[in-house]
């Protein structure tokens, strides 16, 4: 991929947008009777119409084999190297719920989850409690205090917390206490490195004094931290690619991963018709507009096929209203593939389509994993969709002489 | 791309020849009425036969999304790194004329432009005053004195002339006088390094002389400068590959390019009919022979789309001279694409083809880039063309035991 570096100095300023429409783990697997995937079974009328004029191609979020985290398959999509933009869960979750991080903040995320009387993990997700129960308890561990350290615990959706510790001599170089896998006792948390002890050990105390407030709170009787992180250093997409970008999203880890870089946050609460009303509401005030679509990853998660297919189905259904908009370029694609087969992240590449006027259509006219394998852009990096739709914008001008 | 320390322990000499012939700006965009691009349109029968035995494929010369300049366009297909060999345009024009370079020299490329009576340019390229009269005003200039620097003010074709400082000191991190539009005043040279403030006070005195000469000189009344630049370190062809290469090409900056990578130059002043006998001529001396078409390019950028069409034909129809030489490889493709449509230099993939006995051939039997996605090269970096070239050559030996 080009650095930045280059981008930057070849980007430029123009009245053209750009749409680029995440549907997350879009790309699946193919049922067992009809060989056919969740993008394949589904009726897509209108998304076939648009491969049709259309570039396609198959993406690699982070590299072939690699199952992606939500966050490197967004960045690649945004055009930074996730191997070389290492953001941490905990900063995720801060800045999704509009919590302000402060440069040595360290932030974790946290899941409240239920212990058995052995104290042996027996549900990561606490059966998933209500927020309303998530924010009670979050309110009653915000009364710890710990010495040499302010503590900010906040709720964020059902059974997921955010913690924050701020002070002086933090070290986010702290391993997770949520061992991911049940039947066992969450870790203590240790030091990774040595300069991160103290940190260790404040995150032990607070952890033992909140196991006794939990204690009466089955199935919430215990919590889990991960991903002890702190701000990375990253360039703004407004400094790289001169866009002045939003962001329509429901999820709070999108949001916060669009806001860390420069993207306007618009909040959206329903699916994704409310999210093309918003599009279109601001439609004026912008110039690249990222749409998350996330129920596709969430059946893909659950193992519901059919629920998969409805969603891109209804994705379908509302193409008509974003074309209305007449945007320049649009792009189509998934963070990373959620086969439901799988129920889970996958290393699969993920199905992308780019039009606009310049795009040289290629001669598929389905949007399909197996359709776009003959796609004219081939198999390319995600880190390469950014470049080539700030190309087909026009945003960019020639590199060298 | 394998760096090319790796690629130099790996070449060997041997008899065979490779010919890389380079149609500037290839690929094209589709007509909209016939949905053809310029190369679909053509009737390029030999070019498809040659295609039917080949292995044929889409190249990217920098990236994809990325437009790229013809110095890094072309750096690519001889297997230079585009984003690791700069290649200052000043350098590029010196070379181009034959001008020999020192190592310390600043080079600048220049037009001769029309600024009106308030200084402000009307027109970037003098209205593309003759050779000859550019020579003419180049002689004028080169009578002015600025202390501490000795200059070199070379013609180079139409409205366009060379620079060269040589001196103590000098450095080539000036900014260019040129602002690249219209209606506004010619930059003064700026120093975009302290180092070289001493430079861009002599670049402004030059110019200032330069100024009250060409003033009465309507339409060629003023002159910009860009791309100062010296002599990058750079490798020759014969160092990584053994290869003892020729170039044919008309126009300087491709000779200046060839000759910085040590290539012997054969001077053209015809078309591609011209460069197939100068081929023929030499063809027992070399074992590499880059050739380079010019006027397809033109074309695109003039948005001529039946003359582009013209010239790809007129390609095709001196293939079979070419075959006739019985190379042990041929490649055809383009240094980047220039669409009619879009009148300048383009991001999209350029179609290319490897002949040689051992290329294995693929399914593609029409050069097109419509047809190339098939092929069985997909989609890669223009940098793997050499090594592929060498490789079908049986130039290359074992990579590691």
């Amino acid at each position: 991929m080009v650095p930045l570096e280059e981008i930057k100095t070849i980007s430029v300023i123009s009245k053209s947008k750009i749409i680029m429409l995440v549907i997350d783990g879009l790309g699946g697997l193919p049922d067992d009777k009809t060989g056919r995937t969740e993008l394949e079974t589904a009726h897509t009328p209108n998304l076939n119409q648009l491969a049709k004029i259309s570039i396609c191609g198959l993406i690699d979020p982070v590299s072939p084999g690699i199952t992606p985290g939500s966050g490197p398959g967004h960045l690649a999509l945004f055009g930074y190297d996730p191997l070389k933009f290492i953001i941490g869960r905990g900063v995720l979750e801060a800045l999704g719920i509009g919590f302000e991080l402060k440069k040595n903040d360290i932030a974790a995320r946290g899941n409240f989850c239920t212990v058995d009387e052995k104290g042996l993990i027996a549900d990561r997700r606490a059966g998933r409690i209500t927020t309303d129960k998530c924010a009670e308890l979050c309110k009653l561990l915000g009364r710890i205090k710990v010495d040499g350290v302010e503590l900010f615990i906040k709720p964020v959706k059902e059974h997921r917390l955010m913690i924050v510790l701020r002070g002086k001599g933090l070290s986010a170089e702290v391993g997770d206490t949520d061992p991911q896998r049940l039947g066992v006792v969450p870790n203590r948390a240790t030091a990774a490195k040595s300069q991160a002890k103290h940190t260790a050990h404040i995150v032990n105390s607070f952890i033992d004094k909140a196991s006794i407030i939990l204690a009466r709170h089955h199935p919430a009787n215990m919590l889990l931290l991960r991903g002890f992180s702190k701000l990375p250093e990253i360039p703004s997409m407004n400094e790289i690619y001169k866009l002045t970008p939003a962001a329509i999203a429901v999820y709070p880890m999108y949001k916060g991963l669009a806001k860390l870089i420069g993207m306007k946050i618009f909040n959206a609460d329903g699916g994704i018709k409310e999210e093309i009303k918003i599009l279109a509401s601001c439609f004026d005030k912008h110039d690249f507009f990222y749409i998350h679509v996330k129920p596709a990853d969430s059946a893909g998660e659950d193992g519901d096929f059919t629920r998969k297919v409805k969603i891109i189905e209804e994705v379908d259904s509302v193409l008509p209203q974003l074309l209305n908009l007449k945007p320049d370029v649009i792009v189509v694609t998934g963070d990373h593939s959620t086969p439901a087969m799988l129920k889970g992240h996958s290393w699969h590449p993920v199905p992308v389509l780019i039009y606009s006027q310049w795009c040289r259509p290629d001669e598929v006219n389905k949007f399909s994993e197996c359709a776009c394998i003959s796609g004219g852009l081939g198999r390319l990096h995600a880190t390469d969709i950014m470049p080539l739709a700030m190309a087909n914008a026009l945003k960019l001008t020639k590199f060298g002489a």
